[in-house]
């Protein structure tokens, strides 16, 4: 029996509800495959910082440090600034921990109606997102207040250290998949750093003559992404551009509520942070509506990076075998199914 | 008889073939509205690059900075690089003539077949893009080339007076609409410049009691786009943003093909610059099949912006009737329909 230590942390809204239905079903699996997760779970939260000012404590990143992994729920809450419940926790895990891959899959599972006439089953691509610098960058700032002469700048940064490492991080990945990488860019309007990024991909392409590749500027991509969504396979692209496109991409999906998503620190210097890409949903929270599938395919991507590749691979399959074969929807999909009884079909469903 | 002097600039590829297909059908219909067009037709193009080095001459916008307007076909080509085709030509009209606005108006015609499951002919909306600062600046560059330390740096930035102006166009439009505007921002990430957009954005609101506004993070935005496009009337975007909000929009109308563009400088101080959102298909440029709805569409909105409404909304009208009407398709849209067929439809419809 192997033992992973958690780092829990429900955080606001339905983060609270579809953090122990995951949490249920990874447990139940690893009675299979022979590990256990022990959590220790944290209230940081903006119900904290309404509480006693802060999102998580002044040494909190201290606290989760040699966790394993960490499982978040989902922060954000109408009454606090996003300046306040993201970049007092969220930002600080991801770029402390040096958690440079955001990963995202996506696909579109038989049973699942998509807004999209083109998406069928055979859409599976995963969105590999730069997560600690580019266009998010701290640097910046405005002037002249108030006055017809103010303005505001923000300083997008790219370093070769950082463009290098996602890139070949993509590029991996798509040799153990369908070996295609598309990779956004809008160097004919963003003249300094998009045409760098260009670069470096084209340069680490290089060493992997095995992936066919092909870059695309974000707005004709997303027009793509629409139009024909099973042609892609990777896609690697900048912290804004990989935003963009993973939340199109789940929506085409059929729903945000079932979108995961993994910030990796893939040299296991820190512990990588594992949080689906919906948010707090203030207006369901509290009825036990949310999907939970977004939390559990999300917990599926922390058991593969702690190693249990099968557990994993069972419960993506069980997901999409829920869909497959039952009539089971929740809200978001226009069904009336709760969390729990969706929680209880992929348990059934579970060998 | 009002005469109107046009800076044509067919440009390359398709530009060669939309652009005399829209002036047409803007003297035909000029015949009955009691107007004329002249037209003195500039060569500038990547074609003319390929010649003599340069895509305009030195003093090309003095020779256009006297026309009424400017109409424009497509510049591209696979052997041009960017920087030159679009910096050396398109990017310099928009600036220096402060064509500030970039309008984009999308409509999901009856018997167009869109992507979108949701797109119904209810689907009416514009983006209004800022176009000449934001994200697309000149300032910003690299150091260390080649070394491991190398990096790249890209200034956004955002004036007051650049904000206040779009967003006043914006809530203007939207009055003679159906009062509603969606400013796309990313202020959760994208933290000097975009908090800076939204304080402005809210506080121009209060001058317009009667528009209904919200806002909407550019991720969040692209999925309600593709999930639920009847709900907007007028975007308010950020360069970047209303560039990758239109062709996404575009997509969701059937095809990029039909996307009309204006640049506009509302002042008047300087010729404003019509373009359609396609560029200059090499792949399909010589053999008469491309799509002229979009040339077509944007030469309507250089009549409106020339005070000619009624022309402009016969011209639209008649682009409806042809897709309610007949069977004729351009290859984008799945059909057989040359360029000149659809035109003679076109023609035939127009009263
Ligand atoms: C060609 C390019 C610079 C341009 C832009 O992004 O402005 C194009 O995509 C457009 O939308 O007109
Ligand atoms: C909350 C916000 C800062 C965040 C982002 O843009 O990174 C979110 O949209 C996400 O995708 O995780």
């Amino acid at each position: 029996m192997t033992t992973h230590r958690i780092a829990l942390i429900p955080g606001d809204g339905i983060g609270q509800e579809v953090t122990p239905a995951a949490c249920a079903i990874l447990d139940t699996v690893g009675k299979r495959h022979g590990y256990e997760l022990t959590y220790d779970t944290f209230d940081w939260s903006c119900a904290r910082y309404r509480n006693v000012g802060a999102m998580m404590p002044g040494d909190g990143l201290d606290q989760i440090r040699h966790h394993d992994a960490i499982f978040l729920g989902a922060v954000g809450d109408p009454a606090v600034p996003d300046h306040v419940s993201l970049w007092g926790l969220l930002i600080p895990i991801r770029r402390q921990f040096q958690q440079y891959v955001n990963l995202r899959p996506i696909r579109v599972f038989d049973g699942v109606p998509s807004p999209v006439r083109a998406a069928t089953s055979e859409v599976d691509f995963v969105v590999v997102r730069e997560n600690v610098e580019g266009e998010y960058s701290e640097i910046g700032g405005r002037m002249n207040r108030g006055f017809p002469s103010e303005m505001a700048v923000q300083e997008a940064v790219f370093t070769r250290a950082g463009v290098t490492r996602i890139v070949d991080y993509a590029f991996t990945l798509a040799q153990g998949r369908r070996q295609h990488v598309t990779s956004a860019t809008k160097s004919n309007g963003i003249v300094h750093t998009m045409p760098f990024w260009d670069e470096v991909v084209a340069e680490r392409a290089g060493g992997f003559p095995d992936i066919a590749w092909t870059q695309e500027h974000i707005d004709a991509l997303c027009a793509k992404v629409v139009l024909d969504p099973a042609r892609f396979d990777v896609f690697v692209a900048s912290n804004l551009f990989g935003d963009i496109l993973s939340d199109l991409a789940a929506a085409v999906a059929g729903s945000i509520g079932m979108a995961p998503a993994a910030n990796l620190n893939p040299e296991r210097d820190f512990p990588s942070m594992f949080e689906p890409v919906h948010g707090s949903a203030p207006d369901i929270a509290g009825q036990g509506v949310a999907n939970p599938v977004g939390a559990v395919w999300t917990g599926a991507m922390m058991l593969r990076h702690l190693g249990h590749t099968e557990a994993a691979d069972e419960i993506e399959q069980a997901i999409a075998s829920v869909f497959a074969k039952t009539n089971l929807r929740t809200r978001d999909l226009g069904g009336t199914a709760t969390t729990a009884q969706f929680v209880d079909a992929l348990l059934d469903i579970l060998p």
